[in-house]
């Protein structure tokens, strides 16, 4: 047997176990010092009452012989499938729920819906990137072409008319922050359009974003149903991190010609989703729709309203210290400009070793990354009001 | 782009669709008519209040600020990875917690799994045979070897020395219910030994082996820790279809020479469900924690017990009628010939239109299927008798 080589050739991303070996070594010099951490892109805030009142009724109904569910629907139960597509209405995007399909996770479906193209396409890919784009198409030894997201275009890359197949976005940006305007969007969807190629869109965090004219969705954009592929994700909007819901929208009109007749991309994708998977677990699917009931909606948007407070708690300071950034205002990450040219590692290390403060070094999300680094708005409010007052300490 | 033309080559398999648009035509033409589903192998009874009980703690705990748990770990909490590592030992097979790993389900796991291997390999399947061992391989573009199990090797078939590198192997089986014995199974272990092959052990059954002489796990086997992966799952074990939870087992030994160094798979596996995974819910894990409790246990035996009463009322019928048949001791499915040499589906609709009893084909799970039925026990008792009853009034 043979194994698959291209996984020796993917490159050791070191990124959370260097920071947790440096973090380790510091608090061994000095045992008990307080860090506020900032730096894992993960929730805090608990599920609200509609969220767990949801799960504890299904936990009930599966302990009931009569209301037992086996394997859930490949694609998502239909009640799920109609919350997600009236919660795309209500921000003025329509989706079929059919046109659905429902998962564990947005980082599995950005992961697996690879498996649906040739290994000879070539990938487009923002740098700095989330690592899973990456390094899911070097598993398959796809060749790579890297778009420079830098200071000068405001770590918003557009367009170079260059040759490929498979383009990945995410808006807001995860780790910049940065969020694509409508007509920004379009000229990446024309650009698809033109080189046939398939844009995978992650919108894991779209809630973040409160001005209405900016996309929460790629299919706000004229053409995109012809194009592109939305991964959106419960783990942001609805702070299920822990809980693990997903949903992958791909439109009717996402044909490809092969052998004289229409492919269809959704139904290769159910073909791979009822192949390797069975579905996501029926009291999930429950708190899903929770989240997106009234009462849901309400208390989320508290819990949302808090990152975004820290959020904007994190951008005044830097606009206060001067610092460049992105971020901060449609997203729940800060991307900032180490001061006087310090590389990444060098002043994370200062940040940890002299402020306390864990962030993470933005070098770990490419070459174009050196030089920045990212704060997450998901701790508490005092923890994030203190680590700003570290950090003003630090570079008043 | 280009699509991945190997899904257009898959098998077009419309077992299930055929068995609906059946029934559904049946029911047009007789409305109301109370059918008996013997069909799907889907589990009925509820969850047990040791596992509700879990759950509901879980749940309180997600809507607490202080308990509140975000991103699970890749590889499944310690507290899970414990717990299964002490059922093996119950059992007698000795597995470390740090071999395992957690996931949604044994599907996802054999079907992702043959992302490690290179797309060179040949493949070894049985036939009839659980359709994502093949379909997965298919879509990858692999090579596929066919074994066959026949009523003269008693749907136990035993290798015949040809070259492959990747075998499956399911025991007690899907769709055959037969069970490998542990000389068997020691056959097949050395003969990957020898092949340098890699078994991939589908042990989703295991928990309706009565006789503690015949194996539950592949590592009961000497040697197998050197050349198989374990796929198990609390989908049949603890009525989990609807919940998804499942463990995968990777040895320690299982290297691979690569580049003048050895490899481990673990690592890969670990790299790939890190990569395109973000681990399984916290209150899953804890129902799962639930399921090998020593309350849990006890509530689950009673599930298993009522749906071994059902098999073996069937296997006694199969035998009043003479008929020959494997399974229905050791696991859940009775897989007998039909009567007179019908085919499956003119069989399958003797039993729909005569017996109002909903089966599956044996056509349906490949070749060597032709001929034969599966009846699933997962029914109720009362319903499984009248079943019979029926069937004896046909055939009697």
């Amino acid at each position: 047997m043979r194994i698959n080589r291209n996984y020796q050739a993917l490159p050791k991303n070191y990124l959370f176990a260097e920071i947790d070996a440096r973090v380790t070594a510091f608090l061994k010099e000095y045992p008990g010092t307080e860090l506020i951490r900032m730096g894992i892109g993960d929730v805090t805030r608990p599920l609200p009452p509609a969220i767990t009142g949801a799960l504890h009724a299904a936990v009930d109904e599966m302990g009931d012989a009569a209301a037992f569910r086996g394997y859930p629907p490949y694609e998502g139960y239909d009640f799920l499938r109609n919350a997600i597509a009236s919660y795309y209405a209500d921000f003025g995007v329509n989706i079929r729920p059919d046109e659905i399909v429902v998962s564990d996770g947005a980082k599995s479906d950005t992961g697996n819906l690879v498996d649906l193209f040739a290994r000879e396409n070539t990938v487009l890919i923002c740098d700095p990137v989330y690592p899973v784009y990456l390094d899911t198409n070097l598993m398959d030894g796809r060749k790579i072409e890297i778009l420079s997201a830098t200071k000068e275009n405001n770590f918003l890359p557009m367009p170079d008319g260059r040759d490929v197949d498979i383009i990945y976005l995410c808006s807001p940006n995860n780790p910049t922050g940065a969020v694509y305007s409508k007509e920004q969007l379009s000229v990446w969807v024309d650009y698809a359009l033109e080189k046939h190629a398939v844009i995978i869109f992650d919108a894991a965090y779209e809630a973040f974003v409160s001005d209405p004219s900016l996309p929460r969705s790629i299919f706000a954009v004229d053409g995109a149903r012809e194009c592109a592929i939305e991964c959106a994700s419960f783990s942001k909007t609805a702070g299920f991190t822990g809980v693990r819901l997903s949903y992958t929208v791909v439109p009717d009109e996402l044909k490809v010609p092969e052998d004289g007749r229409e492919v269809s991309l959704r139904q290769m994708w159910v073909k791979r989703q009822s192949t390797k998977l069975n579905g996501v677990a029926y009291i999930i699917q429950r708190a899903g729709e929770a989240a997106f009931s009234a009462e849901g909606r309400v208390q989320l948007r508290r819990n949302l309203a808090h990152y975004k407070e820290n959020a904007f708690v994190i951008s005044q300071t830097m606009r206060k210290l001067g610092l460049y950034f992105t971020g901060g205002t449609h997203s729940p990450y800060i991307w900032f400009e180490c001061p006087d040219h310090q590389n990444s590692w060098d002043f994370f290390d200062a940040l940890l070793r002299q402020s306390h403060i864990v962030c993470t070094p933005g070098a770990g999300f490419g070459r174009c990354g050196e030089g920045f680094i990212r704060l997450t708005s998901f701790g508490g409010a005092q923890q994030t009001r203190e680590a700003m007052e570290r950090l003003k300490a630090l570079l008043g």
